[in-house]
């Protein structure tokens, strides 16, 4: 009953919660407990219903379920915590994980690719993952099929962490199950979403993001157009981090969506020294504490002036919160909290690059 | 015997005289009379034997030679000669030409590459070539083997010019004569050298001065590391223009060199379509009037203090002729004067981006 992980989990799993405003109501109400009293006044003001918040006793069969499958929870301020994806804006207020934490520590690169890659690419793609264990930096992927699973098996010896869109006990593609299971034991296993959780479609991105928030630079290895690759290149490009990709001819419909990257900008890479060239030097710079970000006073109430102010300024089309809080002209704190309970009243959305919309 | 092309190409053909020199010394001297008179006092200044002046009824022959071959000259201060090359330091002062001067004053893309570059890539180049044919530009190539034979054959109907590195009625490779021919009649055909004038290796590197000094951008289709096309794309970089390569597979020997200048900067390019994107936009680029180059006052003589100072700053190691002046502490007239004298003398050798070094 007094476990203090439950009703951070009940705050996290509760609708209409993102880890934006997770991490900011922890921020304003001290304790997941004040913030989840809040909600439904917060929501109110919003213009809402209150967001149905989760069961606790569901919750309480999650952390059974977690302990039973020899996994455990990292929250965002766990010592173990990765500190590069916690200085993303969206990263994951607690994830549950199997393996080694300390593989997310040191130096991290992520190698994704198609689903359909070549042979030649996938094998391509696990000489780099095995080259990088030898110079030992992590490889981050995603478990899927393709050039995920070359990376993976590439990197096993070396170090490699699996992010999956399921839940930690469940294997997708079905055939990676025994991958899974080998990345659980000798690697880093990450999920974000509670145990029993099937793979679906909407949570892919999410796990893209962590996949390019854990890694100083994401690779890509054979990707279409428009492709899941495509957006954690991009998501790692928004966290400011290192975007690479493997070249092809223009004749090779797979080579496209690469090509298509380093014309954009992203770093060309033929070789594993490549790749090191382009990410030591982040060694040396310096990381944020995760504790910093919503270290200032916290965010007061707002005026219903403000409130019409700010939902004026907000539309269909996603728009940067510092341009918000620009045009308006009012205190940032004012805007955030604007924003919160927007959120919670289910009428506000959240993207990449600190960006929001009405839903 | 008043034909003024004879002093001029007297002066042009004589020993240790380069491009630079030339412009140099008609911008000293005011014509090819008076600098021809005055070469053997500068060399003498500059420590060395007066370099051998050319045979006066050996450039009558030449002369007559190319208009028995139905060529012509072209000289810097020419309407026709085009613009973008006469911007870089070493433009020829004169180009023997058959075919349409024309098709070298509206864009220019040079397209180059292997010798040996594969079947798909040959076939990818001829494509490229016509689409760039289709929207009005000039495809400039070197009429050697493999992308270059590709390039103009794709180019032929809609307008290419071939630069070679012989003189005008020698073809090389031999079957490449009835594309040279060709181009000849239906495009544009260049060469430095004069009729007769066997394609030596040294002739290389100044013929693909050519052909970037002649574009805005140069397109690198399959090229191995260390190879001309690579030579080509680096002093088209030199001249400010753009370098854009077609990617290939790391797997793939023959895309080394393409992928290494896209690491180094170069412009990914997959289509016609990428190609103009590049270039397009220098069309609104004013153009510099080549006879701006040396229009100020002619360089004054300089004293023996001046020399020495000079040639003592000098080595082995090429060094930026702006280097010099600022670590010299000379007014750029006196540099200039005592490099045009070492360079008479022989002693003096000219680098691509104004560099020099002692011979």
């Amino acid at each position: 009953m007094a476990d203090p992980r439950a009703p951070r989990l009940r705050l996290l799993r509760s609708a209409n919660i993102g880890p934006v405003t997770y991490r900011q109501l922890l921020a304003r109400f001290g304790t997941a407990e004040a913030a989840l009293e809040a909600v439904p006044r917060l929501a109110a003001r919003g213009g809402g219903r209150a967001p149905v918040l989760a069961d606790p006793a569901k919750i309480a069969r999650e952390i059974a379920k977690v302990e039973r499958l020899g996994a455990r929870y990292l929250f965002l301020d766990d010592p173990d915590y990765p500190a590069l994806l916690a200085e993303i804006d969206s990263a994951p207020p607690a994830m549950i994980i199997r393996g080694q934490p300390s593989l997310v520590q040191r130096d991290c690169i992520a190698l994704v690719g198609a689903r359909n890659a070549s042979a030649a690419a996938c094998r391509f793609a696990r000489e780099l993952a095995f080259g990088l264990g030898e110079a030992g930096v992590t490889v981050v992927s995603g478990l899927a099929r393709g050039i995920d699973t070359a990376a993976h098996r590439g990197a096993i010896g070396g170090g490699t962490a699996g992010v999956i869109a399921s839940g930690i006990d469940i294997a997708f593609p079905p055939e990676n199950a025994e991958l899974q299971e080998q990345i659980a034991r000798e690697g880093l296993l990450i999920a974000e979403q509670p145990p029993g959780t099937e793979p679906l479609a909407r949570f892919f991105p999410s796990r893209n993001r962590i996949i390019a928030g854990l890694a100083q630079g994401t690779v890509v290895v054979e990707a279409a157009p428009r492709s899941g690759s495509l957006i954690t290149a991009r998501l790692a490009a928004e966290a400011g981090r290192d975007v690479m990709a493997v070249p092809g001819s223009p004749l090779d419909p797979r080579a496209q969506g690469c090509n298509l990257l380093i014309r954009e900008g992203a770093t060309l890479v033929q070789t594993v020294e490549d790749i090191l060239e382009a990410v030591r030097p982040i060694d040396a710079r310096a990381v944020r504490s995760p504790t910093d970000r919503f270290s200032g006073p916290p965010p007061e109430d707002a005026s219903e002036a403000e409130r019409r102010t700010v939902q004026g300024l907000l539309g269909p089309v996603p728009v940067s919160v510092d341009e918000l809080i620009r045009q308006s002209g009012l205190a940032p704190p004012a805007v955030h909290t604007v924003l919160l309970e927007l959120e919670l009243a289910g009428r506000l959305e959240r993207h990449a690059g600190a960006r929001v919309s009405l839903a």
